[in-house]
């Protein structure tokens, strides 16, 4: 009885181990995804900020609501393309410019 | 007085090119860096869906509390190192996990 206990221990055990070595093997890839998407939304930031400064000085109107609208459409198709959930895409594309205004905002209250 | 109009227009609309030359570049910078973000979070979203049925087929259970805490600090730090705002990288994180907690009880629903 001891020993079937025993047996059925390590083999719990053994299946725990795999199990953690496979769940951690997905963790490090989406781990390096998010790494990726940080250094990402960097770049788009420092972009979009040079974007705000350069409105700023050439007199441009700060939005374009035809801009946004283009952008939309583009990324709802490569969403597709990426099988993707388009409104998924729309709202996270929503999310970056959402911040990328209040930066300007930011800005323009900095400066006035 | 003609002539002057005539040599205004022209400096302005040659002045207008510019600016829609360094717009547009700064504009297919973002556009290439979206497509990046899109490709990526579709590959995330891959994962994260076979760590959904992962977890369904070894009856792990679907949350993990400690798993998130450590992935906020990691990508805030990471936010830190890229000069990106932490709390905002926070966001979309929760943003991004709140949309995975969404497919996998749709997993769920579609389940049972």
């Amino acid at each position: 009885m001891a020993e079937i206990r025993l047996f059925l221990t390590q083999s719990q055990g053994r299946r725990r181990d795999m199990t953690d070595e496979i769940l951690r093997r997905y963790r490090d890839s989406i781990d390096n995804i998010d790494a990726a998407l940080v250094f990402m939304l960097a770049e788009r930031f420092k972009i979009t900020q040079a974007v705000g400064e350069y409105k700023a000085t050439t007199n441009l109107p700060p939005a374009d609501p035809g801009r946004e609208e283009r952008q939309i459409e583009r990324l709802r198709q490569l969403a597709k393309d990426a099988k993707l959930d388009p409104d998924f895409t729309e709202k996270f594309l929503r999310f970056i410019i959402d911040e990328v205004i209040r930066h300007h905002e930011q800005i323009r209250d900095e400066a006035s």
